[in-house]
């Protein structure tokens, strides 16, 4: 829809909250920074950016947040909280690059837009929740906040437990045209926040809030694809792909075809919990005719936006 | 800016959430579309609007919630709160308003943007803090809340005391830029929710935050000033501005030139906890140039916009 190259980047909560730390504003906006860094040049020289940003352990707060308060305070459905990170964490983001921009010398325009996706209420991840937020727990601590609040906890990787909540897939992102509007008229534009607000139509047509938190990953390769743009750029805890990821045999994928791709899926080369999705939301944009997608750490994105670091996934 | 007639129609977070409510999404929904439905119909016949909505209580019950909860998890400051609320309202108003249109058959061209808006740190409005946020209490729960957690509180018009805090004139919009290119390209666009989220500019020339809750009167007078809008609209509790308001000799005003308002409000006719900033901030955009600017209820909305009831207030 634009009639410019436009490059959708995305990358997760845990960028601007890394384990370990307590997340505080300053926190945040200082990652934020360090992640907006390195497009502050392209902006300047005319490149176009759409920014998405997951809220994993920022919506758990709000959530845990909530939990805490519940005495005195009413606490609200998650589609609430993912509407409140997009409005903090669309704030961090607008004023860590607002800061980017001003350094390196270029305009300031920026829009900071909230998205409602829409999800299909038959989807079956509502059934099987799967996405992990919020922080990690010890096992008793895990059984203890499942039972006082009827949440789902899983183990994650090793690393502990987590609440899992129901991830379905966004079939519509309802302000694609104010994206397309911004871009054409030279903002850089922050949207699809945590995935984006989950809605679904119902009978009537009208709009609904659901409970739930959509993959971000999935909903920067719709925003891709229907912008069509150049790129997409998935930032992830690693440099690359890899093919058997924590084997002795482990191997970094530079470049990889669409066909390649799905073939190592299939293989369970890319385990649902981590890389799988990532995956086959980069395959989607590409099988929609999207032109490359690009994997690789946060702190790898300025080489890999120069084709010097991370995989490179193409058609063909 | 914008090249077609634009109205900005500002109301206060009250009208989201009445006294008496628990302000549920539901319940803050159902308002806000009983608030843009009387728009539907003009958005349907071309008209271009930005939406401009207060806080107030909103942003109370986060500060409350993130106060109760701050055994657990840390609160962060007034000003990421008020980013908070901008994504929750900022989502209520428009899952109302695409439903407003969806039913008079319109086109959905909506967009919700995170407004940052610059103020003076040299304001002295931080040293009297005087915007009344949050619910009302009684002095002896006010004294307490006022001891635990260092707030300030006032009696407010006889209803029982409520926080304050400090409310900065906005001096930038900073995202106006992004509110022109979305009325260029016909968006009804929700922007400058609970007056913006409040910034000061460093000498660095970084922003950084301030805790403060801007007047969305202020922020909406601005917009429409640099707008070059055709009419500023501001909804309020009462269908007039009246002279004498609250005493046997009270009468509506149905029109006010701009001399006849400063001298009202020369004459302490406006209080300043109540309709007095209304009516500054309605004489500073007919002073910059603004056609009218209409004063009523939001019950009011659809009679005042067609000059049947309300204040007109004109600049001569």
């Amino acid at each position: 829809m634009s009639t410019h190259p436009v490059t959708v980047v995305a990358f997760g909560g845990n960028a601007m909250w890394p384990s370990g730390e307590r997340g505080s504003p300053a926190e945040q906006i200082a990652h934020a920074h360090a992640a907006c860094h390195p497009l502050a040049s392209r902006i300047a020289a005319g490149e176009r950016f759409v920014l998405v940003h997951g809220n994993g352990p920022q919506v758990g707060r709000e959530l845990d947040r909530g939990f805490a308060a519940r005495a005195t305070i009413d606490p609200v459905p998650l589609d609430v909280y993912v509407a409140a990170t997009q409005g903090t964490m669309g704030y961090y983001l607008e004023i860590a690059l607002r800061e980017a921009l001003r350094a390196a010398g270029a305009e300031a325009r920026i829009a900071t837009l909230a998205t409602l996706v829409r999800v299909d209420e038959a989807d079956p991840a509502f059934q099987h929740p799967d996405k992990p937020i919020g922080p990690f727990y010890s096992e008793t601590e895990a059984a203890r906040i499942a039972h006082e609040r009827g949440a789902r906890f899983v183990e994650d990787a090793g690393r502990g437990h987590r609440q899992v909540v129901p991830s379905p897939r966004p079939i519509e992102v309802l302000d694609l045209g104010a994206i397309s509007a911004l871009l054409d008229t030279r903002h850089v534009v922050i949207a699809g926040g945590g995935g984006g607000i989950p809605v679904v139509r119902e009978a009537s047509g009208a709009l609904r809030g659901v409970e739930a938190v959509v993959d971000k990953d999935h909903t920067a390769a719709l925003i891709a694809t229907m912008l069509r743009a150049r790129s997409l750029v998935d930032l992830t805890g690693v440099d690359f792909v890899y093919r058997d990821f924590g084997k002795p045999t482990q191997a970094a994928l530079r470049r990889l075809t669409l066909d390649e791709a799905l073939a190592l899926h299939a293989a369970g080369q890319f385990p649902p919990g981590s890389m799988g999705p990532k995956i086959l939301a980069a395959c989607a944009f590409l099988q929609a005719g999207g032109g490359e997608v690009l994997i690789s750490s946060m702190r790898g994105l300025e080489k890999a936006l120069s084709h010097e670091l991370g995989t490179r996934m193409v058609p063909s």
